[in-house]
């Protein structure tokens, strides 16, 4: 019996996929060799990043190893935290003697086998700093998470840190703006599908055939309300009513957005979705200072999408505009 | 009654997924004023490219207007060719008085539009070429097709052409090359789910929970097999021993690689069956001159890939990975 996926094993999944992936890209990454690390080609004279988790929601976090982006991303079991040792090899071949920042979603595994990895590195006087993504407003708690959930925002974290990391940003200076973005930068999604772990076999949810629900994770995780499926601009106008509580926001300020596919939503979709929001933004008098719409932090083949907000400072777009060597940026 | 689907009218969703499009990427591209044109902000001093088709393959063709690649894309409705005025719109807009070359995939409807369109273009003396893109080799002559149809090996041809054009060519050199790589450029796709167009609300085609098809056309189209689903390897095997029958290939020939998800296909099977290609061309003794692994020319939300092969020549290969200023590529 075969899940209708297209894969082998369902044991060797992550490995023939960062085996494809490294393949596939030898010009923009490279695996440290017996790990599930993809790191750059060669790391530069920064402060490196790191990031990672569970695999599963491809191109994150891989996809944004690179110049100007994340040194090396450490990669999970599908929906499984990394192990800290193989978090700590991927803080090794970042650190160029200025020390590394990590970047978490806030899942108890990722928060504990990272600040394993922390210790690790401190024993060998490795500098590091801890940046933990919580964007997801739409529950407190949930399966795998004590407080908020990280989710698709933090691509924008990883992008912007990016950009002061390359230009000359400590360990501290980086780990502080990180608090400061992660305070501006919200997210709620909407699920129409659940997604099937390789190795269960079985969807993680299901819903109805004219069911939704708004506010699952990234990992199945149960949202806040489930209903039958709207038009797009309904849906938006839902999402958006919760985004403008959290925010409080005020006519005249500036967003960016980011319309996120959880893997099995066409682009066409996340576009029409993403101008009901902008005409819901605008009747509200805010400005769209960047947008950004695809598949970045996916949740294997789930069809839904997720709406992620930042408050901008115009520096964080002119970091958000930079330039990079991704493979998925 | 709603479609699962992100959507508002159905019949509103290309509009809406052109205007989506054009607001999230302002410094990309423009909409032409009540067209379905999407257009680079500003034309180069080249020879214009033009291309386009029914929607519902995005990011195919509007993520590919940019410096590098095409200069304008034409959007028909889903799964319909655009009209012959919406073409001459573009073709227009194109035209910087070296003419326009149309790259155009093999279906009945588009040449036909599109060859009115070089009429329409004629009558106002614009230098037009033609190239026919035919390159899914599964079956001869299909639902919208005489001979073999047009399918994700298109992109290859923008982004080769794209490069040559911004370099100079002319509409001959230009059409004449095209021709040559279409020679040389083959795909057969996998499709284990259908898809359905939003307004008429049920999938093109079914499979069974355990069934694929191989040779499954971009709009749904009959392949040339169904069975059971397989490991990535065997499905591998399968299509690459066809497209080895039609290369005849030599250990020693250098191939590009595109594997390209028709849209619900998450990115971790596509690298994980791009692995097992690269093992069976290695087994060949062929050398991957270049390679790519994503969403590109989709089929709404069908779960499935296609695997393009290109036989490559040095120059090309250049064309290929030379810089682009495009949404998608």
């Amino acid at each position: 019996m075969y899940v209708k996926k297209i894969i082998n094993a369902p044991a060797d999944v992550v490995d023939e996929m960062l085996k494809g992936l490294t393949e596939a890209y030898p010009t923009f990454v490279k695996r440290l060799p017996d790990t599930s690390v993809i790191a750059r080609l060669e790391q530069a004279a920064q402060v490196g990043l790191v990031s990672g988790g569970g695999s599963g929601h491809e191109p994150a976090h891989a996809g944004f190893v690179g110049d100007g982006m994340l040194s090396a991303a450490v990669c999970g079991q599908v929906f499984t935290s990394p192990t800290p040792d193989q978090i700590f090899e991927a803080i090794k071949d970042a650190d160029q003697g200025k020390g590394v920042l990590l970047i978490v979603k806030n899942y108890s595994g990722d928060v504990m086998n990272f600040e394993m990895a922390q210790d690790m590195a401190s024993m060998e006087d490795i500098e590091t700093g801890f940046v933990l993504v919580d964007d997801d407003i739409a529950v407190e708690n949930s399966t795998y998470t004590q407080g908020k959930r990280g989710v698709a925002g933090t691509i924008l974290v990883h992008k912007i840190l990016g950009a002061y990391a390359r230009n000359g940003a400590s360990v501290t200076q980086l780990a502080d703006l990180g608090k400061e973005l992660v305070e501006n930068i919200k997210t709620i999604g909407i699920a129409l599908t659940g997604a099937t772990v390789p190795e269960v076999g079985k969807p993680g949810f299901t819903l109805g055939d004219d069911e939704i629900e708004y506010g699952v994770g990234i990992h199945g995780e149960p949202g806040y309300r489930r209903e039958k499926i709207k038009t797009s601009h309904e849906m938006a106008e839902e999402i958006v009513s919760k985004l403008k509580a959290a925010f409080e926001w005020q006519e005249g300020e500036k967003y960016g957005v980011l319309v996120n596919g959880m893997g099995g939503t066409p682009l066409m979709e996340q576009f029409i979705f993403f101008q009901d929001v902008k005409q819901l933004l605008g009747q509200d008098g805010l400005e769209i200072s960047f947008s950004k719409v695809g598949n970045y932090m996916t949740s294997l083949e789930m069809q839904g999408l997720s709406l992620t907000l930042i408050k901008t400072k115009e520096e964080w777009v002119a970091a958000l505009n930079e330039e990079v060597h991704t493979i998925s940026w």
